[in-house]
This record gives structure tokens, sequence and C-alpha cells, in this order.
């Protein structure tokens, strides 16, 4: 009997490298599993499962886990307006970990002695997948043939010709990573620190020319509905939004930052549900949250997007401050309109009855109704005292 | 002899009406000051001007302080990517402080009893004239006509008639108040929660329909060329900038968020310079500064702009976070690649000889050179030690 | 029939004055409330009810608001290890919170139409009461005599001689402040900036000379046992601490910091159980907690002490953290030795099922079990990369 | 010729195998180099040196750091009030980084090619010096004997004896590691999590039964006299009280925290004039800065304090802070009074021109002038007001 071994398999040349060189070159008993935090179709899953089983998997599992990664995950990020160095809605990284999250969970229930990934060495992938490993089952020993051998894609195909694979492993011109929360696209421009990246590397391209107003409705931070529209859950309310937004080729970047590894890396990136979601419910929050909420919870969150993006999902404090987060949710329920245009989109405003604004209490630059001048003087001489005092004291000297 | 007095003179009605009412009304002699931000033209200066000696200025005075405000607070919010609320230039607010602090140095100079200013009882500006004058001459009396009678226009038109003061003072349908580092407007949408502004709410209107692409190079942080071009110092770089992006009406967007005095407000601006200043800047910073370097920044900056914005530009913590935003600049140098658009611009990227990325270390995603595969396996597991210690421990019992 | 008013009223001579003055001269119906927040002996309340009967109350009530101050804020000061400016535990501050908020509820249930507290117009209280009083019932109007009249202490007796009321209102050389949380104490030394209090001036003196040790235990972070004993509920563990505690002499400082009101102030205190709790608790947690839950912990608890002590109780962010808190309490649960000495005390270490050291996962500064040399290599060669490419990048040019 | 190989050596019975293993297996030529930044006398290092020449050291060389570790880093802890995990004065942690520096400046000055260091694989000392040796000189190979060979003591003996040395390498029940900011204490006891360390564990022990008042004088955060006495640099101002102090067997604790490798740690120490200063010169700073100052300085000087102790004193951000940490520093001048006892110590109070308290400008809790009670009301009203619209809208539905 061989040793058991799951292997997180995408499809691509690395992991299909990994099923055939980990079978007969290693003797693992190899099971394929991906896991689906949103990002891939029906179609897509079959034909995984086929090439799976074609390349010799003892058996192939598709993991569901779109549910999860949005009741875990998505939700703690737009409460959170979470956006990597103001830009970047940590969409494939927080992926990855989910992903990983359901193959040692896979891994443990079939009793596997061993799980591989087919990460190279060099990005934060990999540090993802061996961190949630390790600390979800510390028993289970972890493989990485394409970490360790650093094979060129040429090796790689030679090796899996010879064993008889003739799938057509076509290196596309730019590397596409899809998902729910966002598709990352890396080329040849964001291996320098000059270049953008040509319209035509993005997956959407621009089908609409016109200007569209929608209406997204809030209930306590979540988006429940597109125009008034309900939707079963949340991952069908961002599809819904994406396949309208997309149209209009918004929500592209190009994320530049510090990977956990310590070097910086580029990655453009399309995310047009994301972003008028996250920018959608900032607005509203500030309509409905005070000053010093809104303070707080930037900081907590900015902190939970960097740990998110780095591999640090399971540390405990990430609990505490989804808590916190969920917490600040109470009263933002409302509506938020935008404006989608080719390649951008305008925030117009909300409505809410938690609106903090035109409470009738003190309309800002016009009446004044619930203080008076008088007030406003005796508010600005006590808010002035430290400052008073410090000149007074520091300039007699 | 009268009682001198100034007062702080923009040439509008409220402030019209103060000169004739300290002067008629109230006995004062009275000094007209308009502070120069470098917001106003030479031709906007000399009309002011006459209207303050029709209207029976004792003497009148123009304070350019813009070479001031420019290296006081203007470099500073661009060390510090200062957008308060995620969105907004803190425009007139960082403007308004100058223009008070020149202002009461006048009086100072001249020997003046009072000073006097014609904000309302409702909104920022009064809080930023009184503090800044408190602080600065706690011995001279402030005097706030308009806060403290509560006249309406019509009020002001019909005493300044009564005066024969026969001015145009026709209400615009909407309030600019045009600065160097932004211009804000006011209008019936502004005052409730979900409108946005029309396009011709604007000040500048789309004037170009093509894609321009330009090239920003900053030294040590600050903006230097445009293109390739220098200017003679910072205040007529951000005037050269604005006019070839204001053509492009970019650098709009509505702020909403907490006023001084407690309650929420909401205001449109149209800063396009100031955006792509800001923005190229953070960029060029995610390039040239470590992780920590951007994370410390953005907690200073974040409360720098917030003091700034609240009349606290006098707490000495400001001088120590200028001193830190100004440490963190000696490598932020080199030029940015942006692309104009109608509404809307893209950030393509940067050239820097302090270029953290593409170091010839390690590149991301692609080779590794300055690792093998094992250290990352080292890092990885040391890096997981707490977790797998939390979760050891905390699992067993 | 006279005009319904409830007076935060404590049997000194100042509240003293206040239902007098309240009564005779502006004609109010005067209800006297103490708010018992765990700082007053039966007899003291007793005592205090038969004065304002003799004062002339209409009728005097006794809110016990021990329970609820103890949940609704003790609780959260522990979680969050306050000690505001490093060194008080926020004790009379605090307390005065929940004597405001039992005050206006009572004022709203017997439909008072005023409500009156006793503070001057130099210290925090006045905020603490005004602030409470507006946001729990902005409909209630507030009377403060003291603030308003500005009277010596010599006018206000003569004031209650002259109506009869001949108490004997002895100044004292300290004055002292009595909570469950501390005691604060006041005197001419602390008026000064260079003094230190005598150890007279402290409520509690040293009577034990040994040196004791006691084991305090915690489950999720509050104080359950003391010696293995356990109380009916939180103020009487807290109350049986001080006995012991208070007899050491422990506990004692000087607080400087920052009032509401932006002068420096400067206050004695005294509190042996608050001290040791605190104390206590936090190493527990620096066994129980990880690096991160103990940073942004600190983060938090800082802010919350502030807002506590600066009367901002109601905003809501508070209530977000305290959520948080509670939330990193979860493993918070073992035993804590310390030895108490005279004037001061020592930690002596802890026991629980949750402590992160001594796991069997790898001993500190002795064996090495989980890992391996090469894996430490690896861990710095990594960790070091960023520090690595800004010295190599930022030299040779 | 040999290999040249820089050896920082201490004397202890791990550098003293490395020299003669160095050399006789691994046919090095051994430079033992010592770096005193402050905790070692002349004949310590006297007879250090001895015993490098002893043991067969090419050359030995003493470097005296002593005063370029106060500049650069003792300075700069104090003004940031730097305690770790509120207790712990980076004794220790921050002298070996300071070690580190010098001694790869001098394997750069002989042009040597590897360096070594004596550290285990169990520790935090091995990763300050593996990181600043990579980050200061990549191109020398680090050699790290300790920590790869996992030899017990008695092994290290055998191996030294079998090479003819004979010295008394005797195991010290309590493992002590001197410096000029304190004393590290490790034993039996620090392996457990629930016993304190016994007195004779500690170096130095109680002397003087008295109470002692001294005078700290501080000149922009630095400590400058003693009861008014001068001294020449910062280190003998450093000692001189240490001398005083240790006598009362004060500044001792036990830090618990967390190790850059990720695992909980537990130490004693003793640091009496470290800690005589630190809390002087805090409260000498609650005097002379503002609140938003003392906000900010702790914010950063955390951090600081972080990194010191986890071996990035070379990310930039670091210079980043001390920058600003100096800059708050302007007014920090001034006396405080302390008194010390037996084992602890009373902070009195403080005299500075720079005081913000008694400034004749409104005295806390007596009479107020800078202000009218009006005023105060005014503030009161306005500073709810974020606090009131939120209750308001929120309560109505």
């Amino acid at each position: 009997m061989g040793k058991k071994l799951v292997l997180a398999f995408s499809g691509g040349l690395d992991t299909s490298f990994c099923v055939k060189y980990l079978k007969e070159e290693k003797g693992f008993e190899v099971y394929t599993a991906i896991a689906n935090t949103g990002g891939f179709s029906e179609s897509e899953l079959k034909s995984i499962e086929e090439k799976a089983y074609r390349l010799g998997a003892k058996e192939h599992i598709t993991l569901d886990v779109t549910g999860e990664y949005y009741e875990k995950c998505i939700r703690y990020m737009v409460y959170g307006n979470i956006l990597r160095n103001n830009t970047y809605p940590v969409s494939v990284s927080s992926e990855r970990v989910f992903q990983a999250i359901a193959t040692i969970d896979y891994a443990k229930k079939i009793g596997a002695g061993y799980i591989a990934h087919g990460s190279t060495g060099a990005g934060n992938d990999q540090v993802r997948f061996d961190l949630t490993f390790q600390v979800l089952a510390p028993e289970i020993e972890i493989v990485t043939p394409i970490r360790d051998l650093m094979l060129s894609r040429q090796e790689e195909i030679d090796f899996l010709k010879k064993h008889g694979v003739e799938e057509d492993y076509k290196k596309m011109e730019y590397s596409i990573n899809q998902g729910i929360w966002g598709t990352s696209v890396g080329g040849k421009e964001t291996l320098t620190s000059s270049q953008g990246l040509p319209n035509e590397a993005f997956p959407s391209q621009l089908e609409a020319e016109d200007e569209k107003t929608i209406e997204l409705g809030f209930v306590k931070g979540e988006l429940k509905t597109i125009d008034g529209k309900s939707f079963s859950n949340g991952p069908e309310t961002i599809q819904a939004l994406e396949k309208i937004a997309s149209k209009y080729a918004i929500g592209r970047d190009i994320h530049v930052g510090d990977t956990i590894i310590g070097i910086k890396g580029r990655v453009g990136f399309e995310a047009a549900a994301p972003l008028l979601i996250i920018k959608a419910h900032h607005l509203l929050e500030k309509h409905t949250l005070t000053k010093w909420q809104a303070y707080w919870k930037e900081q907590l969150a900015n902190w939970y997007g960097m740990f998110l993006h780095e591999a640090m999902y399971h540390e405990p404090v990430m609990r505490n401050v989804e808590t916190f987060l969920e917490a600040t949710q109470e009263n933002v329920t409302g509506k938020v309109f935008l404006k989608l245009k080719p390649y951008h989109f305008e925030l117009q405003g909300i409505e809410s009855e938690h609106d903090l604004m035109n409470s009738g209490f003190g309309d800002y630059g016009e009446t004044v109704k619930a203080w008076t001048p008088d007030d406003i003087k005796g508010f600005t001489k006590i808010l002035g005292n430290p400052l008073k005092i410090y000149h007074s004291v520091n300039k007699k000297i």
C-alpha cells in the first residue's frame, strides 16, 4: 500500500507535474483536492477533475468552501473596508488560506500522512500553505516538489511527456488567478516597476459605454440587495454585482507591497464588485459611525488585512479583531447610490435611518439649532487650553 | 481715536457687512487684511482691495503667505499622503489656519486690540480662526459679528444698502472656496446625504477628451518636475500641474466627515493636482519605503491630517510628527508615470534609484536567488511558532 | 407645587449648601440621591440620608449601583489592565460616571424637570455629570449652583447657618474621595508639582510588617478567588482583597495627567486591591496571550481608559472596545502568586492550563526541540530580507 | 595561511570552546574580540584578554563601544521610557546589537572572511548576531559551532581538556549577564512559570536600610546631574547612579515575553539605575509634554522597544522613530525628586521651567481664572454633540 498524500490540485502545469512525480517517482498514493472558494465554474471543476484522474490521481475531490470563505473572511474584509496598501482587496491571498484549510481538513479526514502543494519558493502562497498546514495538522508532513526541484516549465512538460501525459500546457502571456473576491494578473509588465498593464491583460473587457446608476443595500454591514433585489446568499450577491460591474471594466489597479518573505512584489488585479462594495460600505459608515469608531476600525482593519495577506489568519488576535469589527456594524444599514462609468465609478450618496448627518440636530454650515454662539466660544476656549498653556509656558523662558 | 481692529476680509457679503457694521455701529477703526495662500489671482486681490476701501476700511493689506503655507503645510501633507477619510486633501481647512496666522501676526504688528472674522456659528472655520488667534495672541480680543448676530443674507444686504453700499452680492447657486490645494463646493446637494453634485457645480469643466501620459519627478518626497520641467518653487509646480490636470476634470469627490464641533458635514471638492501628487507620491513610497516605515507614516499622517483639519495645528505634537514625516522622505526620490483620462487617472509605475523592488536581490514570483527552499521552510516553521503553540496548548484542554 | 429637582447628594458641604439654596432661594422641590458604587458603608449611607432630610430634602434615595459598576466598568478595566498614564487605576473618575447614570435615571423615573450636581468649575467631575446627563436626558435641565456662584467655604457655611443649619463642616487637611476601585487624596502637596504626600495623608496606614504570599485566581480575566476562597460576587472579592492588602499600605502613588478641560492635574491615590488585581492579571496575560493580542489590547485599553477618564463613556466605540477586550479573555484563566510587603509587592509567577510557556514545545534558552539550527538560520535570513535589501539599495548610490 | 575568522568572545565556556574548536578542528585563524558596552571592568577585560591568548587566539581586541551604545541607543530608550512588556528595560538585548555591530565592523576592518558567535539555537541572541552580521556584511560567512554542534557543557569541557585547556569553567547556579543598562539573571526558577527568584540570585544585595532622597537633573530628556553633581558623560552618570541605587536592591523583576523565534521566555533582571532614570524621566514628561505628545511617544516608543529587542535595530523606521523621540524632548528639562527605600522607591515630584501645571493659567480643582462657568458649559455641550446625536438617532428607531 502506498503512502497516502493529499495534493492541493489546480489543474495547472505545476500541480499536474506534482501528481505524476509524486506517484511515479515518490510512490505516493495521490489524492487530489481542489478547494473552490467561489472562483471556479461547474465546468471548470469538472474539467479539473477529469484531468486529475487522467494524471493518475487515486481519488479526486472538489471541496466547496465558498460559503465558509464568505462567512469567515469576506464579510470581515467588507466590515473593515480592507484594501491592502490602500488599493488591493486582498483577493487571492485570502482565498488561498481557505483553500489550505479545506485541503488540510480533508487530509486529516482521510488519514493522509502527507500533504503537498505546488507553490514555488519565491512567493507568498508557499507560506500560506505551509503555515496553515502546520498549525492545523502538525503531524502531517508537507511535500513541495515544485519548490524543492526548481524545474523550468520545459523540464516539467518533458517529465510529463515521458510519463505519457500530453496535455496542452501552453504558457499564457498573463498569469491569471480568478477568485470571487478578485482576479490577479501577472505579466512581464508587473515584473518591472515602471510599466502598467495593457487593457488586454485583464480578463474583463469594457462592454458598456453608458452611465449606470445602481443602489446597493446593506444590512449591518453586509451587502444584501442590488437595486432592491435580494439574493440567496452573500457569494451570489457578489457574483451578481460582478456581472453588472465588470462590463464597465472598473476595479483595476496594480498592487505594490511587501511579501511575507520580505521582498517587494507587484501584481495587477481586477475586482469590480469588491471595489464597489468596499467603497459603498465605507461611505455608509462615514454617515453612521462616530469619528472614533471609524478611527479604531481603521487601525484594526488595517492590521487584519495585513495579517490575512501574510498567512497569519490563525493568529488568535484575528478572532478578537473580527469580534470588534462585527460589533461596529450594528447600525451600518442603509442604501448607497453609485454611478458606474467606463473604467471608473462615482459614489453619489446614501440613505439610512442611522444617518448621523441631517438628524435635525444642527445642520452643518447652515443654521444653528442645538447651541449658541457663546457655547462655541466656550468650547473653543477650553479646547485651546493645552495649546495656550504650552505656548505661554514655553515662550516666556 | 478709534479702537484698532483687524478684519480677515475676503470681499464676500459677510465680511463686507463686517467692515461697515464694525466701523459704523461699533466705532472700530477697521484694518482689512486678506491672506493669500495661493488661491487668489492678482486681479482678484486688486478687486478685493478696492472693495475694502469702498466699504470704508482704514487700511487694506494683502498678505502673501503662499510660500509659507507650502513650506509649513502642503509639503507635509504630501509626505503624509494626507486624504482625510481616505478622500479629502484637507484643502480649505489647512489654508484657513495659515490665513488666521497671517492675520493675527499682522494685528500684532500694527498693535491692534481687536481682531474679527466673518465665520458663522455652524462650521469649522470659526474654530480655526478663534483658536489660532487665542494661541498666538491671547491679549487681542476676538470680534465675530456674523456668528453673534445671526442675520440672514437679506438683512446684511439691507444693512449695507442703508449705509450706501450697493455692491452686487448675488447668491451663487454653489458656494465655491478656491485654494491652491483644492476648491470646495457646497450646494443644495451637499446638504443632503444622498445626492451627488452635478458636473456644472464644479469650477473646472472637462476640456480634454484624450489620454495623456505625464511624468512627475519627486526629490525627497517633494514634487520637483513635471515631464522633466522644473519650476521656481513648490506652489508654481502645483499650479502648473493643476493647469494640465484640471482639463480632465479629475480629483472630484464629496467629503463626508466629522466637524470640529461634533456634527457630520458634507462638502464637495475638486483638487486635480493634489490628488495626482498624493497618489503618485504614495506609489513612489510603496517602492522606496519598508513596510514598517509605511505603517508608521500612515498612523502619524492620519493623525496629522485630522488635527490639521480640526484647528489643532499649534498642538506641539504636530511639530514632532512633521519631523518624523520629513525623516521618512530621505529616499523618496524618483519619477512616477501617470495616465490622465477624462474624469479619472491611472498610475502606471515608477522609476527610482531607491526602488526596493527589482534590486537584483530576489525577484518576486520568478527565480530565487538570495535564499534556498530550506531557508523558507525554516522561516515558516519559526514564524508559525506562536500560532502552533497557541493552538496546541488551547486545543488539548 | 414646586419644580421637581434631583440633586446628586454626597453629604459634604457643597451639596448640603445646594439642598438649602435650591429649596429656599430657587423654590425647587429637592429630591436628594446618592449613588453608591461600592465606596460607602451602610452607616455612612444612613447618616447621609439623615443629613438630607435635616437639610430639607423632599425625599432621599440611596441608589446601589455597585453591581452595575462592576459588570459594566471594573471588569473591563481589569481586562484592559487600565492604569492611566501608567499609574492611576481611573478610580474615582469611572465611579463618577456610574453615579451620574444612576442619578439621571432616577430623575427620569420620578419625572423631574431639573437635575443638579455640586461640582465646581475647575475639575473633571462637572464634565462627567453634565455630559452624562445631557446624553441620557437632553430634556432635563442641569442646575449647578456651586459652579455658578463660586462661593468660598465660609460663604457656604454662613448661608447654611443663616438658614438654621449648624452641621459641623470642618475642613479636612486632605480631601478624600473613597471608592471601591481606589481612594483619591488631594492636599496642599498635590497643588504643587514637586511635593509627595506624607504617609499620614493616606486613609490606610501600615499595619503589617511581615511578608505575605497570596494567590489570586482568575477565570476568563476576572478575579474569582483569593487563596482559593470564592466570594459571592466581584465587588465582594475586591473588598476582601482590599482588606488584606491595605494593611501593607501598598498601591499608593500620585497621578499627574491632563484633565478634560485641558489643564494638567495632580492627585494622590491609594488603591491596594486594584493595583494587585491589575498587575496579577497582566502577568497572567503575558503567559496566556500571544504577542499581538497583547499589543492590540494595550492600544484599545489605553484609549478606553482615557475616554473613561474623560467622560466619554457613552461614545459608542467604548462598547466596541469592551467587546474586543472580553473576547481576548477567553484563556486568561489561572492562578497568580504575589508577595505582599510593607509599601510594595512582588509578582512571583503564575500557573495556568493555558500557559503558552513551558508547553513542551521548545523551552527558551535550554534545549531545542521543535526546530533545527538550520530552521533558525533560514528564519533569520528571510526575516532580514527587507533590511538587507534596503541597506544594499541605499548604500550603493 | 589560515582562513581569517573573528569570534565574538566573552571568556565563558561556550566561546572558549569556540576558539579551540575553530582553530584546531576547522583550521581558522581566530581573532577574538570583546565589545564592551559598559558592562565590563578594566580587570575583567584584562582577564578575558589573557584567556583568549591562552586559548590560542591569533589576536585579541577590546572594542569599547560604551559611548556609541549610549548615544545611539540608551538615550533613545530613556526618551521613550522603554520598558518592554511594561517591565523590562531591554537591557542585555540592546547591548547585544551594539556588540554585534562592533564585532562585524572589526571583521570588515581586518578583512576577515568569517565571523563567529557562541550563541545557542534556543534564544534571541543568535538572531541578533546573525541578522546584524548579514545586514552589515553580507559577504562575510557566519560560523556558529555552539548552535550547530549542540554539545553539552561536559562535552565542551572534555574537548577543551583534550586540547590542554584546564580553565575552571564552573557552572554557576544562576547565569548572570551584566551590562550598563541592567543585568539579566536566569536560573532554575525562571525556567518555570510560577516561581520568583530568591534574593541571593541577584548580583546586588541590600546594603542600605534607610530612606534616601535624591534629585535627578534632566536636560532635554537626558540625565545630566545627580543631586546637582555633573559627570563627564552619559555612561558615567548611569554608573554613578547605579552605585547609589544598587545598595537599595531596587529595580528587580522578572520579564515574561515573546522571543524573536516565537516562543515565550522568562528572565529575571536587576536594573536599579535604568528604572530610576526611566520612571523619573516619565514623570518629568507628564509635566512638560501635552497629552498628545505623550500619546504618540508611547506608541512609537513601544514599537521601538519591541524592534530593539527583536534584532530589528537596522530597520530604517528605527531611525525615523529616533528623530521623532528626540524632537519631543525639547522641553523635557528639569529636576525630579525620588525617595529610595529598601527594595523599592517613590517618585516625589518635579521642578521645571517647562512645567505645564501650575502655570498660573488655571489651577486644577481650585480657583478658576482663565474661563467662566459658561465657557465650560459651552465646551461640554459641544463636546457631547457626537454622543447626543448618536444616541438620539439610534434610540428613535
